[in-house]
Parts: C-alpha cells; sequence; structure tokens
C-alpha cells in the first residue's frame, strides 16, 4: 500500500493540526504591468528547496524542529483581480482562525493585499512592515485601482496613517515619494532606521510583506522588474533577523519570476529567505 | 532637423490616411492561465521583423507596394479584463469607420472578442474562421467567464450557431468539443474541408482570428501552451491563401510568446505569416 | 483542517488500490556519457502537465475514466548504478506484485534495466518493443557494462535471441549494428514493420520501453543525445496505438532532459505521449 | 611523457600527410547584418561533435575508414573584411596545392569567397551548387559590396554566367531573384531538379557551398536569419547524397550560430551534416 | 487621424529643436574578437525603458524635466570600419552643429572613435575620461588599427598625452599597461582619484566615454568580455555624478549586448545609467 | 605540411617535459545529486580563455614567463565511481613522478579525493586547505560513502585529525557541523583566520582545494548547488595570494556547471581564477 505523492516546501511537512504556521503559495500576476511570471514562485521553490538543508547555519536552527504546514497553491481566477483577491483573504482567515501563522509566497506583490485585508480584520491596530525596491503608492495606475503598483496604498486605505514602514525603496514616480512623506515612513535604498522601527513597534501586531526585488539584481535577477542598487543577501538575513523580533501576525515573500532565472539562482536566494523567515519567526 | 524615432513593422510605413489597412498591437495577457508572455509580441515582432525581407516569393508580391499603417500599441489596463476589452473594441471601431481593415497583433486570444465586438457592430452577418490548437469554447474558467479559453464561445454569444468555423483543434476538454458540435463547424488536426468553408462563405463578411499554435511546437515554440502534433509552415500559408478569397472585414494573430523564444525562431514565424497574411488580404 | 499538498502527474489521483497502474519517477543519469539531466524529467513533467487537457481527441478518451496512481519518484543513489538499478527493481517487482501494471518515468535509460528485471521474473516469457533512435547494443561503454549504451545488450542477456524488436534507430557504431543482426530485430530510421511485429507477439508478454529521443530534435530537443533524423509526433502516436493492442505488462518513457528544454516544448511532447500511452494500454 | 591536447572534429585524426580532405574553421561573422554569432560554429562543432559517432547508417560508412586532417581555425581579422578574405583565400590555396580537397566551416556565407577564389585560380572552368535558404546575389549591401547578402554575386563576378546553381531559395528581395533569372539556374524552396544539374554537371569541377539556413527552422533555429519554410533533415541528406556523384573540388558548410542554439540541436544536425559530408565526398 | 509608431528611450521625447542633448544608438560591433552583440543595445534598451521611472531618487530629478531628443539608430555598414566611423562622425558633427550635446549608445567601443573625431573637430583641446575594465591602449589587434582594442590609443592619436583619463582598468597585456604608464592616466580597479582628476579638468571641455563592463559581471552580466572583479552600481552612479560637475562635451555609454543578457539585468542597468547620465549631465 | 590543432587553456603551452605544472581536466559528475553538469567545465574554460589576458594586473605577471603543460581531459568512465577515482590517482601520481605540480579541473567536488590519494602517498603529512561554501563532511550520503558530500570526509580518513582547514563554509547538516567541530577546523562564512592558518602551516606540505561555490552566485551563477551569502571574487583573490605562499604540492578546482552559465561569467570567473592560482603558486 502506497502514499499518494506529497510535494512540500522543504521541512515544511508538519500536520496541519500540529502546525504553528502555514505556508501556501499565491500564483497570480494578471496586474503585473512588465514582465509577468511570478505565478510560477511557489511551484518551483517547492521542487528546488530539495537542494538546501534544513538546517541554518546563520541561526543555529533547524526546520526539522518547528511545525510549518505547506497547504499548496490556492487555484486563483486569472484576470479576475477581485475575485482573487477574495480567494486570498479566504484562505488566510481560515489559517488565522485556526491561530496558525499565515506565511504567503506571491504572485505579484498585490496578493499581499488579500492577506492584509484578512489580517486586519483579526488585529484592526495592524501596522506593516515593507522591504521593497518600489513605493507601489500609485493610486491607480493605468487607470486600475488594483495593481501591483497601487498595493501598498490600498493598504494605508485600511490601516491608515503612519502605520507603514518601508524600507530599501529605490524607485517610484515623483508623485508617490511626494504622498508617502505624508503618510507612510519610508526610508530610501536600505534598512538604516530599521532597529528604531523594531524597538517603537514591539507588542504591536505586524505584517511583514518582503518584495524580494529588494535585493540587488546580481544578486537576484529573476523578478519582473529589476532595479539596481539594491541590498545584498546578508544585508537582507540581519534585516529580517531584526524584524523577526516584532510580534508578526502574518507575511509574504513575492516577485520572484522564474522565467527570468534562468540560472535557477534566484530561486535558490528565495527558498534560503523562506526558511531564515519561517526560523526566525515561527516561534 | 531630425525626426523622431518612428518604428513600425517591415514595410508598414503609410500614412494613416492614404493606409488600406492598420496594423496594431494589443499587448494583454492577463487571463493567460498556464505561460504568460504574450504582451511582448507586437513589440518584438517590430523590431526582429528588419531580418524579414519586405518580398515575398510565395505570392511574387512585395509590401512595398500596398499601403499598411502600424499605429503602435494600445496601452492596455492588466488585470481589468473589461476595461481592455472595451479599449481594443474602441480603437478597432476607429478603425472600421475610417473604411481600413483592421489587423491586429495579440496578446492572448481573449483580445479577439474585443475586435469582433466592433466588427460586428458593422457586419451583423459576421461569420468567423478560426484557426487554433485549442477549442476555446468553454463556457466560463475557474468561474471566469472572459478568458482565452471561453472566447470563441463569447463570439458565438454575438454571432450565434454556425457561423464559426474552427481548424486545426487538437485540444480541449470532452464537453468543449461535445458543445460545439451542436454550435460551430470543428475541424480536427488539419485544414481538411477549408476548401468547401471558402467557397461557401464567398461574398460575406469574415473575421479570420488565427491563434499562432495551430503551428507545431517544433515550428512555433514560442507559446504559452503548446500542443504537439500540429500544422507545419507551408500548410499555414496555404490556408491563408484560401482564406483570403473570402471577404475579410478584421482578422488577427495572436499567442506569440517571445519570453519562450529563446532562438527568436517563433518571431521569425510569426514575423513571415503576418507578412504573407497582410499581402493576402489588404487590396 | 487542511490536508497535505499532493502533486501527481495529471489526472493521475486514482488511490493505490484501486489503481490499474502506477505511474512512477526514476530519476538517475549517473552513467549518461554526453549531456546528463534526465533526472528532472519526472518532476518537471509533474508540474507542467497543468497546461494539458486530460481528454484526448486522438483516442476520444479521458484520463478521468481511468485508475492511475502516481507513486512520486524513487529516491536513487547517484554513483552507485548497482544499488539504483536495485532499488528500481524493487519497487517495480512491488507494483507487480500487487497486479498493477508498472509505468516508469526515466532518468536515462538505464533504468528500464531494473524495471526489466523485475517484468521478467513474472514473466519469463517476455518480449521487449524498444523505439529509440540508439541501438544501445554495446556490450560495454568505456569499461562499464552498466551504462546507457548497453542498456539493451543486458536486457539481451535476460531474454535472450529474437525477444527484442528495435523501432527508429539511427545511431550506433559499426560493431553495435553487426551484433544486433544476429540477436535482435532493428528496424532503421522508423516503424516499418511495426504491424507485422504486433501481429506476431498478440498474447505474448510485452514490455515497451519508448525512448524519446525516437522523435525528431526539432519536435523533441531536449534530450541528451540529440539525433537528427528522427520520427514526427504523429507517427509516433500511431506507433504507440499499434503497441498498444499487445498485453503491455511493464513499459516506460526515458530521456527527457529539462535541462535542454528552455522552450518547454519537450515537456509538453513528453506529457502528451504518456497522456496517449496511459490511455492506450490501461484497460 | 605527455603530449598537448589535441581537439579535432569526429574522426578527422589523421596527419596532414595522409589527408585526402582538410577540415578547417574560418570564424567570421563581421558582415553580418541581423543576428553574428557564426563565429562560434567550428569550435562548438569540435567539442559537440563527441556526442556522434563515426559510423553513417545511412551510407553504412565510418569516419574511421577515410583520412581526413582537422587544421583547427584561422584566426581571421575581424573588421577588416578584405584582409580576412585574403587568409582564407591563402590557406586553402596551400591545401589546393597539396592536392587535397579544402572542406571550410563557417562563419557567415562571405567566408566562401575566400575559398572560391583559389578553387577558381586552380579549376577556371568552376562550376557552384549552393544550398541556401537566401539568394545572397545583391551587388551591394547598405553600401559594402563584400557581405554575407552579395556573396554568391562575388562569386558569379568570378565564374559568370550559368554556373551558379542554387535549390532551396525563399528569401531575397524582388530584384536579387530578377537579376537572378537571367544570371543563374534558381531553384526556390526545395531540391527539385537537382538531379538534372547532377546530370549535367558530371565531369566537371564544382565548388558545393551548403547554408545551413536552407533546413527549416523547427530543425535548425541556430542561424542569424531563421527563414520558416526550408527543408528537412533527410531532403538535405538526399541532396548531399546527389552532389557527391559531382567531381567535388571544395566545398564548405555555414551559418551556424551557437549563440542561438540553446538546446544543442542546430550544432548536432551540423556535426551530423559534416559527418554525411565527408564520408559522401571524400574518396 | 493616427500617428505613426514612434519609439524613444524612457522619456526623450522632446522635439529636435528644443532639445539640448540628442541621445542616438551606433549600433556597430563588427571589430568584436570574443562574442558580438552589442549592436542590438540601443534597440532593446529602449524597448525596455518602459520598466523603469523617469524620476530618480539618487538625483531627485525627473527626465520629465529636461529636454532630450531621441535620433533612432544609425544604419551603420557591417564589415566596413572605416566607413562606419565615418557615418558616425558626420552625425555626431551635425548635432555639434546645432549646438546639441550628443549622447551615443554603442555598440562596442570602437563607436567612440567616431564621436570623439567630431567633438575633437569642435574642441581641440579636447580631454577624455573613459571609465572601462580594458585599457583598450594596443596599437593593433591581429593586424588591425581600427578595433575595440586600439580605440583609445586611436583616440591618443588625436588628442595626444595626458588627456585620456583611463578609471577601473583591470585587463590589458603588459605592453599595454607600460605603453600607458608614458601617455595616459591609468587608475586600476575602481575610481580612485576621480575627484583630483575633476578638480584638474574643470572648465575644460571633456568627452566621457563609459564601457559599461567597468561593472562587476555580477551587476552587468550582459557584454562581450566580461572580466571580475570590477565596480558596483552604486560606486558607478556616484562617479558618474562626480563626472557631471565637467563641461561634457560629448559623451557615449557602450559594450551592451543584450545577447548575453537573458534575465534582462544587465539592459536594466544600462537604462537606469543612462537615466542618470542624462539628468547629471544635460543643464 | 601543418599540425594537428591543438587546444590548451590560455598560455599554458610549455612542452611537457619543462613544465613545471600540468593543468587536466576530471570531467565527471556521477554523483552529483541536484544539477549535474560539472563535466563540462574543463572544456568549456579552455575554449572561453580566448576571451582573457595572459598578463595578471594584480600580481603583476604573466602566464608567458611560466611553464604550464595542458594534459587535456582524462576520459572518465560516468557511473562506476570507483573506477573514475582510480583514474584521476593514476594520473596525478604520474605528474608528481615526474615532479610537476598536478593542478586539476574538476568536476563535481568528489574528484579531489582521487588526486589526494596520490598526492598522500608522495606526502604523508598532508594538509589541506579547503574552500568551499558545503562542509562535505557527511560520512554518507543517500548510501553512497563516495560522494561530492562526503569527500572531505574520506579525506579526512587519510590525513586524520586537525589537517583540514575549511573556509567559506555556509551550508551543511546540523551533524556535519558537530562532527566537524571535533576533527577539522571550519571557518564559516569568509577567509577570517586563514592568515594564521598559512603561518601555522608554513614548510608543510599542503593540497588546496578550491570549490568555486564559495563565491556569491551573484558572481557565480553556474554551479550545482548555489548558496547565497558567499564571498566576493576580490575576498576569493586576495586569499588565494595568501595560501600561495605555503608549500603547495597539489591543488585543484572544482564545481564550475556551464550548462547553468547562460551569460558565461562563471566560466571567465573560473578562467581568471585559474589564471591567478597558477601565477600564484607555480614558481
Amino acid at each position: 500500500m502506497l502514499n499518494k505523492n506529497i510535494e512540500t516546501f522543504l521541512g515544511c511537512d508538519s500536520n496541519y493540526q500540529e502546525a504553528k504556521a502555514v505556508v501556501f503559495g499565491a500564483p497570480f500576476d494578471s496586474t503585473t504591468s512588465f514582465r509577468p511570471g511570478t505565478r510560477f514562485a511557489s511551484k518551483t521553490m517547492r521542487g528546488d528547496s530539495d537542494g538546501l538543508e534544513t538546517y541554518s547555519p546563520y541561526q543555529d536552527k533547524d526546520l526539522a524542529d518547528i511545525n510549518v504546514f505547506d497547504g499548496g497553491d490556492l487555484e486563483l481566477c486569472f484576470g479576475d483581480t477581485k475575485k482573487a483577491l477574495g480567494q486570498i483573504e479566504a484562505f488566510t482567515a481560515q489559517i488565522l482562525g485556526d491561530n496558525k501563522l499565515p506565511v504567503m509566497i506571491g504572485g505579484e506583490h498585490l496578493v499581499t493585499l488579500g492577506a492584509v485585508r484578512a489580517v486586519f480584520r483579526k488585529h484592526p491596530d495592524l501596522h506593516v512592515v515593507h522591504f521593497d525596491a518600489h513605493a507601489d503608492l500609485r493610486d491607480d495606475y493605468l487607470g486600475a485601482t488594483l495593481s501591483h503598483a497601487t498595493v501598498l496604498h490600498r493598504v494605508w486605505d485600511l490601516v491608515g496613517d503612519d502605520r507603514i514602514f518601508q524600507f530599501g525603496i529605490r524607485s517610484g514616480d515623483r508623485s508617490e515619494f511626494r504622498w508617502g512623506k505624508e503618510h507612510v515612513v519610508t526610508r530610501k535604498f536600505d534598512f538604516q532606521g530599521l532597529e528604531e522601527v523594531v524597538e517603537k513597534l514591539k507588542g504591536k501586531p505586524v505584517y511583514f510583506t518582503l518584495d524580494l526585488d529588494v535585493l540587488d539584481p546580481s544578486v537576484f535577477p529573476g523578478t519582473g522588474t529589476p532595479e539596481p542598487g539594491g541590498v545584498s543577501f546578508m544585508q537582507l538575513l540581519d534585516a529580517i533577523r531584526s524584524v523577526s523580533r516584532l510580534s508578526i501576525v502574518g507575511c509574504d515573500i513575492n516577485e520572484l519570476s522564474p522565467v527570468y532565472d534562468h540560472s535557477g539562482v534566484s530561486t535558490a536566494v528565495a527558498c534560503k529567505v523562506l526558511r531564515e523567515l519561517l526560523l526566525a519567526v515561527v516561534k
């Protein structure tokens, strides 16, 4: 008697009931305006995570020691953005309802909105820490209000002023930066000031959204809109460990596009970032 | 005094007023469910059409002898399918209003719906000739009624029974084929029967939609959903020449995805097909 | 309560008990002498089979109507060929012991030996039908007797003279062809003579091994040793349907190397071939 | 005591003195106007010819039985076309002076001119058989008289009217085809009429130049200017065997561009074509 | 009434008359000795510059606020180096004659010679600032005096001793470095000493030539001769801003080869460098 | 009279007798468990080393001034690990017997074991300096004791405790790190402490094995198991120069996989590292 073929992200082989965190994929990129392909991120990461160890010499921790469940990928409707966001919100709400931590793999950055909606309903005092190359603060983009380029503005619609803290931002139009100055806290180019933010937000519920294009394209070429001048892998690991001192009530990593990752190096980076993130935030 | 840089598809350098046909790009692929990337087709074709001659030894005709205007690419809204289709419909209507032939470069196959809507308003007796690997006859796909997989069903909503003639179909689910048997004329695998259809439709207004994945993937690998077992390039050229004996009132080619065309061969095929199509239908 | 992420080849979602056939992967390519990478075939096929329909317009059959179980991939020892073959043999024997049909996805062609050993023990009167570009009849290769280049010679060690029927062969050294003339039946270049062989072998237990490089590299570039001059996709489908009239007691497809399949077209071909094979031989 | 590392095309390991034919590379592509890269053809072919057998089941002959010397690659001056052609001419003359057959691997098609100049000096009654997708009959191209697009016109300058026989031509501008009608024999699209030409040229000295883009791009994507609608691999093999019945006094294959051959299939085709060519013409 | 399709580099949509600077492409790489492909740089950059913002958070400036005209690509003669350089010189002279700043996109580095010749005629006191991985100081290369490897030596022929200032150089043969010591100022590996040079050259007319391979290949893999050990993107931005304090009378960026830029990251880098360069030098 | 085509790594054109060092390739990757392809490293490096200069501006030395012989590639048996290691050991022993320095190009890391066995027989007091991302200290891997993942454990079987000094290690399972603490000296992440080790080992015979994946994947993507977080190219050059102060009696570089190096940058890095290594250790 044999079992069906199960495929999970490295080391995320816990049962649902005993799991503290739930990893799942949100393969959606319909609003991506430049180069699509992030829909393949979660699937490719599961496959390539084989090449990784469960043990982290950075944190001296092992995925074998924590309980994470991999719920697979949502089957999202392409071309109907509202419906897709609704599916993400509902799934996240289910995980939260079972008192587990949702850890979403995008997809384009807009998927964050679905998850944040569910988390915000549970935690009305929600704060957001946002690593990204792009401000994503437009109010609309080519006429669409639901877009990868507007997602943090839509999150602001929910959480309001002074609740969003952005780091690593190095691209946007002039008006975004101006609007941002009045409504969110933006740190351009790197993670300077992160420690102060972490001190300030201690004890408050925090959603952490990590657009992997905050990394320099030399480290992470496989993304839709590469922006030279980003942070290094070691800088990102340090920043993740800082963030993990907060009360993370939901998180995601997004914008890996395997289509532009011919060498597989970007996927390897994304897998290691997810391993380190899980080891840091699942307690 | 220098002029701004103008970039057109090979030989399509007529002014708008004197043009008989208008080529334009509809770079949209938000509903693509498997592998996206057709948004880059028109742009890549313009660039690579340089490598082609304007003269066709197949038809002994030359693009230099006909007047075609290249209107560039529409700037379509990603993620909002209805809005994008509206933009395509409006632009097509403008071309038709000026009594020129619209020749659209997709994009995913759903863009055809926008163009057909405009053409149908002008020609209520419209018939449709459809070359494709896929039946595209679903009524909905993962809950979406506007999808690359439903586009011919949506066209049927407009034109009704026995107005759609499909050739080369070799993929679909069982229910699509069953539904199709009652409402459209489907020729599986190749172009057999095309001559009879051409005879029958003579004098009637015909929209011709050409999904390039009707070609075998050996000839045309650069597409979202490659389906082995397709027709050859020479078979397609012959079929286009047959179709050109009809009263074509609108046409498109679609589903080139340059992202999966590493050798550039698929783009070369698409360019040559467009050259042959223009030489055949612009009179 | 959620279930773990299950990933199977398209439509092969039966439980083990009710299954008539068992698909499994043998990701091994240690003896590949030119270009490795077939180890990734089964995994990539599972992922990309999403893009395919379960319904075949060629056979008017649907995978939804037959019971196939996907047992996942064996975890084989790289670099120790004997051990790996032993693992394959044991797993195949288990499937046969439960009276199910083993359908193996290679891997390099040597994996066939492991499966044939198990099948031969159950069916000592075993015959072998072999589609391939290469004769694979060497007695040793660079000193190794267990090699992708010797696998049919090793199979002959078991089954003996006049039990092996090769089709499509277009590469080998002169001595292989000479040796072959005395011990096996070889049809060079295509499938001519297959019908006679099928007639002759009716009722006898047959193992069917399909090296996908029998296809022309235009159709199937993603393989270790491409050999121009091969058969077309439609010729192969026809031949598979002929073979399916035999009493197939085991079968495999092998030598897809996704590493050399940048467009994904070879994987699409392999998936469709497997669908057609399953629909033809699982009764 | 060890020897330096020698690298030759498969089976071309004869010493110079005993060799009947000399293979050499002319890695030059400075005049290529669309996509360069043919400079890497000879080197890549030497490396990948490892994956091939010396034995041909098509001709039942073996490279082990004929004496061919591989002279390596000429070190040609990029950007100075005249100088490069001079180097090719001098090297070819040396081979001819030693009564051996020159077999050149291009490079772009212009390299043929260098070789033909040397051959023509030895054989003033020279005829030329030319397989190609492109007519290459322009008198100048963007102001250059020495260009891949003018090479057969330059050859005509030497040999004169009715000495050049072209097959497979499917691209050119209108004026080229018109000029060609008066000065050369052109067979469009395929090899029809080749047998008659072979009969006619029997006993006369013939230079055979084979632009590999005569093959369909599905078979041979790795070339600078792919032209859909070409011949198949088997058609080309047949045509080569026809040509080999002539008195070949020099030959070349050209226009493989490994840069656009991601799967390696085009290189495999080029290697096999060269093997078959050598087996056919070296007596 | 519609307009023809205009395609310019991001934000360079000024009319010629009101423009202060003219961007144009010099798609030439005939003398490239290792890996060609820079001919596609300007075209690819125009297409991909879509993915970029016009606003620079580094300089807090916006391309929307300056007037730059994009003159498209010169149609250069491949294979005739002298003629191509003449075309570049003539076009540059025209721009200078209209008192606009020429900003050329190569092509291989030799194109700089054409532009410098025109600029030098107008500014006989010309100095040259040169960022590069390669010294490019050979007197001839494989017999050619006009070559990417000799271009700065040719520039020295014009401007003479102590007028050329090189930074980032990390490759060359021994004799080049020796010759350089006596005739030019060379800073190996990085930009140390640039500030002093800027101070010294203040007020003098300066041509700035930027070979993008000065960047480390991790940042900029898409180039003909990658040289590990280069500068970072941020180091380059800083150096460009230093240089912009000089009286730049002409400039170019060169050596992007999109053929080797599968991920598109190198093109993204080149586009951003050009944006920053324009924002810094166009006043 | 012409000579056969000789192909060597850049500048390694000495005769065997006068050579002080012998470069050779060990193209073997049968035990690679994740992504194979290192078998192509030595061949690809020879070909691409053309693009490099023999002169090093880092060390102000020139390959033209030292005598290195390139012995080509061993023809190793794939799939029979023991036999392959025996071939490597025998060849290394021959070089050592002639009092020359063996410099091996892998292949996967396991090839080091073959070379170390020969060196250890000559130098029983052997110490090993090991740069790598991976500890490679497992005792067995999926049941195999001879594996890329166990190679340093097998080396320890020979040389014993406190003879192995590892640097740059950032991946392994927890038990490897624990075992390593008792038997070898491991420096995680970078080269800190290298100077002390060099001081300590002065005068002792040292084998230096350099797994190129110690470099960050941004610098060196073309490897089987990329591990983000590695050292920079300049850090590695510095470390090599430190190591070169020791009595190096054998060395290797390994784990370049050209299959995953689409841009060619990794091969360029490997070539330059080998040039610097040769210039540093051949005296």
